[in-house]
């Protein structure tokens, strides 16, 4: 039998989580469908911005995110939505990748958004044969090497920040004159002595034969257009997770972003987003942003039921 | 000689505390000067619904948000602001309550609101002596008493639930059908056995002597109009704390919340506002919309620095 929910929470990042867990205390009945749990924020090492904790790893972050909405009694569901349908009765039937099928009242897209990718010849080849876009997952393998970092931005200065402590040796190549992570990130990083910033800037290309060896730089950095890598983390910012929803015929902007109301209610009738996928927050992509935007659209969602 | 900040944050709840953390990892020189360090939440017992935290209570989470503000040396300062005024260089100067004078760059407005009144008689003249808008400050003094509560919000219904455990019995006094606090509460409270629900009631006036002893109703409940009481709490919702900000010719809406636009930024160039007060967030009045709203302004100015 097709279960039935008042709300099908798509994601399981902070947004969706947070969702859930207002949902919950609402008495909405809900389920949360995501590919990993926690969402990119896994992915984070230091959190120093969640309001309260000094100090906290991505980890730990979702580990508590997950137990805190659990505790409701709802599922977490590790597998990704397929389709969504709309039905003549104005509900919703959503088909799940592990071959699951929801009736629901209403659906919250909450798929955030993944990473940008460069672009430039080899970065597919090799990828997962040098090639990374997440340094907190994969960095471990670089103990003692010598690593690339791509990007300028709150990411790609801490994670070059973490690699600093594993390798040998690590470059952050960044397109522009400036970096423009925090300061906290910054001035940390300039402490660290095995660090090279080589500014304005762009990786060209990556070579290699079974495995990553080099990059070609746009600019001669130290006499020399090469240099020799054992890896390549690439950190330079998201896009929108909007396969899924194409189809819903949902608005977004020149960016992809999903339009929404500042309740969290996109075009489409039933059908609310929260997150980094959305317009929302003046798009900026913090955890607090993101579990805000699921909050608002649960409490949009709880009077829409009501009526 | 006068202090000068990148920004100063005037209002010390979660909006301006996390503005705080965010506008400090920014390397942002800031300080924030509220009366009440945590702001309302100091007056909430349970927090059900922070991302990970299955039950933290008021005081707890304000401690560690106040610790983690402090954890880079930022100055919360226990005043309020008199004044701000605008410097023909299109700076700003802020004169506090107690004598103490800025200049900054920026503003943040993030002064929240205020508990909403009945507006009936009695209430004022009675206010510390019966009456309180803040159970969890005040319940202790009724062990063993009988109380009323007026509302039918998540506030009210708590407040209740709190004062069941402590008082030897509660009334809950709402003016409509229905309660609108999340089903949690509201399955919660149905469970305590000491407390009464009256729908569809108002409280029309607060009697007594040298302190609170009965209120009238405006509907007979049990065959009469008046219920004799040792304590009311007017949990009744909030308005914003908008006198600070009147003489700076900050645009409001009819509900008198300062209109701000995604980014926080208010109708005058250089002040931004965040939290309870403003427009943002569908007016959903969260710690966790607050704290959101605090971040995605100073990440606006931020960017307004830097040019």
């Amino acid at each position: 039998m097709e279960k039935k929910y008042d709300v099908v929470i798509v994601g399981a990042g902070p947004a969706g989580l947070n969702a859930s867990v207002y949902a919950s205390r609402y008495g909405l009945k809900n389920v949360v469908v995501g590919e990993i749990s926690g969402g990119l924020v896994t992915q984070t090492t230091e959190i120093g911005n969640w309001l309260g904790e000094k100090n906290i790893n991505g980890f730990e972050f979702v580990q508590k995110a997950i137990e805190h909405t659990k505790s409701f009694g709802t599922e977490i569901i590790a597998s990704s939505v397929d389709q969504i349908k709309k039905t003549e009765e104005g509900n919703f039937e959503i088909l799940l990748a592990n071959g699951e099928k929801f009736k629901s009242k209403t659906i919250l897209i909450a798929t955030g958004s993944k990473h940008r990718k460069l672009g430039v010849p080899g970065e597919k080849e090799f990828l997962g044969k040098g090639v990374s876009y997440c340094a907190t997952c994969d960095g471990f393998f670089y103990r003692e090497k010598t690593v690339g970092i791509v990007g300028g931005s709150d990411s790609a200065v801490s994670a070059a920040l973490y690699m600093s402590d594993i390798a040998k040796k690590v470059y952050l190549i960044y397109r522009k004159d400036k970096l423009r992570a925090e300061t906290f990130w910054v001035n940390s990083l300039e402490k660290a002595k095995n660090v090279e910033i080589i500014y304005s800037t762009n990786v060209k290309e990556i070579k290699g034969k079974d495995k990553l060896e080099k990059i070609l730089l746009d600019n001669i950095y130290k006499g020399s257009t090469e240099i020799k890598l054992d890896g390549l983390f690439i950190e330079i910012g998201f896009t929108p997770n909007i396969e899924l929803i194409k189809n819903l015929g949902l608005e977004i902007d020149n960016e992809n972003y999903i339009k929404i109301e500042q309740n969290g209610q996109t075009t489409i009738n039933g059908v609310w987003a929260a997150g980094d996928i959305t317009t929302g927050s003046n798009k900026f992509k913090q955890i607090i942003t993101a579990a805000s935007e699921g909050a608002i659209a649960i409490n949009s969602i709880q009077n829409y039921l009501k009526k």
